[in-house]
């Protein structure tokens, strides 16, 4: 593979982003971003460790890499300006299949108007794709976690569980169940990350924010734990596409609370901006659910409760403690 | 390994810049630079193919590996400001081998009071580093490839060489002459970007600049190309340390063109900034040398050539046009 020749091809021909002085080409590349921070994160996945060709065709491995993390900077209240990939390719991937995984990056990034500005090209053993995605927030309208305040409402986007139910009929479906949950296993390859929305949600001055990436019962952890607060849910608001419940009761519970990657937003607004938030959602055609509120309860503010089965439990965070395998 | 303890570990406990508003603890990091332009660059390292534990002790792959990066900062005329670092950890590697090499990317950032300030750890079968460095550079201050000009001189920092001479040494040399030729070792191991001095060269205001990650034979081509001039060097005058005349003659033409590695600056002055660039030198204790002139020759511009032994050749570039093996 001739690096110079791929390196050419991945080059954007213009950039989208006016912010962006100097892209792909020199030693770095330079961003200016006028009244507003730089918002910055970075996400490695792994070969058949984050992913795996059986289940994810080339393109869908790069718009996924692509939107976990457009994601953290809607995390952060963000929109994006641009990102560089680093990535570790195999003698076994052919230079067609790279190019599809810059081709499902590409595509996702032009719906943002987001340009990719650089990173690298070695080589290696084992498929590794690493992310770096440049946003923007205006000066003081970062969304922290550590933001909630008793009285606050808790909401989520869209459905949860879609993704690790896609994941799961990918795995062990039949062909004819593959077709029927198609929307799960689309929910897995092409997740959208919610900038539109957050950006619909500026006038609301303060918000706890986090993105499902985990499974809520992590990120609901990560909010309470930051604002050392009780985050109270309640299991039968936790909003599931409809299909999911021909699954196992079992199973619909672990995928929507720990199944994680679907890239929806949690977070907590005060009582007040309720609406503000539903018109958001309305102007962004996103669904919004109010799935608990925020408590201040010594022996149990730094955690999240939920009620399930006529009473309220400790809700664990799932697979976080320990290295991502 | 507990990732959410060694998350913490290597979390700073303060923030050397004040542009830092988040670090490490939320989806994302932010930065507020004011009148300056960001500068990004991200690179990646994988083990057995850019470094090897026999040659390389993990403190000094962390510090190698940022290294490399601050040098892309510097030779676009910028300073540093913070880095994030993905690492893909296999199994075998513990974690004490693991904190030395934060420990080695650590002491390099407190010299230039740069911070950790996100990244993600993962699992996988291949020791990958992938740094991401955050600088700034003034509003329209940045320093191009493209912007030589017929006349100009061409300067370069430092010693070339000794960085492939001290691999060489590590690979093939007895305990004897490790000892001997320990400055190409520490050379190797050690590398130190040119940041200061190219900050104190802010009153030049025009400069073409690159940094030697590939061997300059490779980086004069691509000023010479990004500002389609013909670039002249004169091998005689390529700055080498005294003791790298001890080796074969071919050797030291390797190294010194095309070893890499040294992340010494290459770049181009007007001549009448020259005396500037001397007494940034004299300020910042770098040793500068004159190695040629830019000049506009219709035939042979786009490319670098080389005086040697009696006749110019073109230089042709080393290693590059392949992916990096």
């Amino acid at each position: 593979m001739d690096e110079f020749k791929f390196i050419q091809s991945i080059t954007p021909k213009y950039y989208h982003q006016s912010s962006i002085i100097t892209g792909i080409g020199d030693d770095a590349a330079i961003i200016r971003q006028q009244q507003s921070d730089t918002v910055i994160a970075m996400d490695t996945m792994v070969e058949s460790v984050h992913f795996s060709e059986k289940t994810t065709s080339p393109y869908h491995i790069g718009y996924r890499a692509l939107a976990a993390n457009i994601s953290d900077i809607a995390a952060m209240g963000g929109k994006v300006t641009a990102y560089l990939v680093s990535i570790v390719i195999p003698k076994r991937w052919d230079e067609e299949k790279i190019r599809d995984i810059y081709r499902g990056m590409n595509d996702l990034a032009a719906h943002f108007q987001m340009d990719l500005i650089g990173g690298d090209t070695v080589s290696g053993s084992q498929l590794t794709i690493s992310i770096t995605v440049i946003g923007s927030v205006k000066n003081d309208q970062a969304r922290y976690r550590g933001d909630a305040k008793p009285g606050d409402y808790i909401f989520v986007t869209g459905t949860l569980g879609d993704s690790a139910c896609g994941l799961y009929v990918l795995l062990h479906g039949e062909r004819e169940e593959q077709d029927e949950f198609k929307y799960f296993i689309n929910r897995h390859q092409m997740p959208w990350p919610r900038i539109s929305f957050i950006q619909e949600c500026q006038q609301i001055k303060r918000m706890a924010l986090n993105d499902v990436s985990d499974g809520i019962a992590n990120e609901a952890n990560e909010i309470a734990e930051a604002s050392q607060l009780l985050l109270e849910l309640d299991y039968e608001k936790i909003p599931v596409h409809q299909d999911l419940r021909k699954f196992p009761k079992h199973q619909q519970y672990n995928w929507s609370l720990s199944g994680g990657e679907d890239f929806e937003l949690i977070g907590t607004v005060p009582a007040a901006d309720w609406e503000i938030l539903e018109k958001a959602a309305e102007r962004t055609k996103t669904s919004i659910t109010k799935i608990g509120e925020v408590k201040d309860i010594k022996e149990k503010n730094g955690s999240a409760w939920i009620y399930h089965e006529n009473q309220y439990r400790k809700l664990e965070r799932s697979g976080y403690t320990h290295l991502k395998g």
